[in-house]
């Protein structure tokens, strides 16, 4: 864990090694993805099922062990424990409910000069869904990705997921019943990526892939930007929390560990004033990671990547947390709204005292999919708009060509493009 | 030129090779712009100097070789020609005015739970926009990409072009001076690319990167997503007629070749209802077309990509349009709006017979950098938003977390991750 204090002389360089540190394993998966795509390119299905007994040590040996059906997630979702099930859809409902306000308005008008303009929203046709299997596999990241794209109105929604020797989650499978999801493809990695954008005899090809994944099926994903559109390239996640000493510091220690027990390479940074408060968080977070089952990720995540940055006032709070772009910003202060109005890059901003991260995570309805690696700064979290695209729109008749038509001419001209401007005279007077 | 007809036996085959056909050049590229990009990461300064003296024959001897002043820029645009003046500031007021009203609206609410949820929109702090020299570099182009940028709020706005042997072009440069562009560097390839991206100690470092290119430059743009963000992946464009036998041949055969006068790997396609309409657009098209100073363009690209599909009614055309989803759509009927209501896909519609194609590439408002190669299914043209990101907030009290924490606390249990559930429970009652 770093310790740093805006008053020292060597703060600006310790600083900017903090925001350049990347955090990102730099292992030359590039080549092998390339070599997966190819194939799976090449020969469709018959280079998924190689790949899935090789990786995931499963074998389609008959049409069925392909999918998992929509009675298979159904079950999983009457079984579940009645509480659970209550979890799941008050945190199904609520994000509905805040994507369902996001839905873009079309655009339709005519202007002074009598020319009709506008834009048309549709949703894809179709959207691929990546889950992860093994302990990465939540049933709260398919809810933040399927039901967004739900409320967009694609018509067909896919799930690929590995079931190594194939176990499948039960807990999974209930969410993709929850959300409506009927198309589930044993499938995991970057083939599961190669299938969804090149389509294969099985599997038709989608028009946009969301989700989580390791480091191959990121790069598959990359690699497959513009064959198919994509949610974003992620990386490790990170939280910030700025908090005056007027904390509990058991809250902000819990807040800290709810992001390092994520994984290794996750980040937690606390931003306070109060050097006594810093040093209590630091008690508490020893305290609790100890008690966690989570401890050893979590423990090495605070050790390796953890920062606490100690300034003379919060006031110098948001030009840092702006240069740090963080994928969560915790402001834990009585008036968080004063701080909030000069963060311009953060993912997610969670406001006050009484709003941890998690809450985020799960049931408090925006989309859990955030722009991470300093990525805030021009990227946004996950949203009914990666499942939409706008078709702008333009009418002229026989008067407002008149209008503008010349000018088109003139700049068509000018830049070398006879037909262009032949297209527009043809029409004037 | 390809003549098919729905009728056909082989239509649906024949139709399919047009809809997957790339017509993108598939030279191995890659490697030499990751190289560039390499170099321009570890050697920055020195590096660009290099692949500027090698690639644009242009040496940086002085500090002011690097740059076009502003004053530069100024002059240029004094010294245009009235006419052509007007028709630039026409066309920058019309697009400002189309891009101010697709600003978005920020969101802040309570929900019946008490939980305050929003978002608040932000520009990025800086945009680097890319302009072509030689042929391809419009003004037009330059207005399309730096004045959505301003619209949307965004600080430093920065020009990367190449200056080939010295030479500018004057009319980019008033344009730029009518942008309000005042930080452009003689510098192209994707050595510009990167340089933008990852910063040198001259330019600074940008964080979204739009504007046309080679192939270099798009791939370069392509690699370095998720440092920065970018516009779209780019390709040849293409335009699709649709009209009935009511039209005028020439102004048909005029929209078809102002696409095909671009790129010969530009497409147009005709789908018409009436074969001897067919027949005369064809005849036009040759007539008009060896009139042309951009004829051996022209006639390349109809001769190889250009299409006419004969339909038995026009009910027929708004599937193939979506299967084709073109970044350009004419419906050159009397009431466009009831096949315009049937198209999902496509980049932008220009409605009846008064709305050639080329209006919307200088005048009309919307903008004219739009999706190709079918990305029109996913993608959406230019605008504010790629200039903007999206900061989620939530707000929860003592009451508000009573009501929606517990099914955080449970689904963080199940999902084996008990610091987010801890980081809620020390928070409840």
């Amino acid at each position: 864990m770093l310790r740093l204090d805006t008053r020292s002389d060597d703060f600006a360089r310790k600083f900017d090694r903090v925001v350049n540190d990347r955090r990102e394993s730099d292992a030359d998966i590039a080549q092998t993805v390339r070599d997966i795509l190819a194939r799976v390119k090449a020969r469709g299905d018959e280079a998924v099922a190689d790949y899935t007994a090789r990786f995931d040590r499963y074998t389609f040996a008959r049409d069925e062990d392909w999918v998992i059906t929509p009675e298979t997630c159904k079950a999983a979702f009457d079984a579940l424990d009645p509480k659970l099930r209550e979890a799941l859809e008050l945190a199904a409902d609520r994000i509905r409910a805040y994507h369902e306000a996001q839905l873009p308005a079309d655009r339709d008008y005519t202007d002074d000069a009598g020319v009709r303009l506008g834009a048309k929203w549709s949703a894809v046709d179709a959207a691929g869904l990546y889950v992860p299997g093994g302990r990465a596999a939540y049933p709260s990241s398919l809810l933040m990705n399927a039901i967004p794209a739900k409320v967009a109105g694609v018509e067909r929604l896919v799930i690929t997921t590995p079931t190594p020797k194939g176990e499948v989650n039960t807990l999974v499978l209930a969410a993709a019943h929850l959300a409506g999801v009927s198309e589930i493809w044993r499938v995991g990695g970057a083939q599961a990526i190669g299938a969804l954008a090149y389509g294969t005899d099985r599997i038709k090809p989608v028009d946009v892939i969301t989700g989580p994944g390791n480091a191959w099926v990121a790069e598959a994903k990359r690699q497959l930007y513009g064959v198919v559109g994509i949610d974003m390239v992620a990386g490790p996640s990170e939280i910030l929390v700025i908090a005056d000493g007027q904390n509990d510091p058991d809250w902000i220690a819990a807040d800290l560990l709810s992001q390092a027990e994520h994984d290794p390479s996750s980040q937690s940074i606390l931003i306070t004033d109060d050097h006594t408060f810093a040093e209590r968080v630091e008690d508490r977070v020893d305290v609790q990671c100890a008690m966690l089952s989570t401890s050893t990720v979590a423990r090495k995540s605070w050790d390796d990547n953890g920062v606490i940055i100690k300034v003379q006032s919060l006031d110098e709070a948001p030009a840092l947390a702006n240069r740090l772009a963080a994928e969560h910003v915790e402001l834990a202060v009585d008036n968080p709204d004063a701080l909030f109005a000069q963060l311009r890059h953060a993912g997610s901003v969670f406001l006050g005292r009484y709003t941890p991260e998690a809450v985020g995570d799960y049931v408090a309805g925006p989309n859990h999919v955030l722009p991470t690696g300093r990525r805030a700064r021009f990227s946004s979290g996950l949203s009914v708009l990666d499942f939409m695209k706008r078709t702008s729109f333009i009418a002229l008749d026989e008067n407002s060509i008149g209008k503008i038509g010349p000018a088109a001419v003139a700049l068509a001209e000018v830049e070398g493009l006879p037909a262009h401007a032949n297209s527009v005279k043809v029409r004037l007077k």
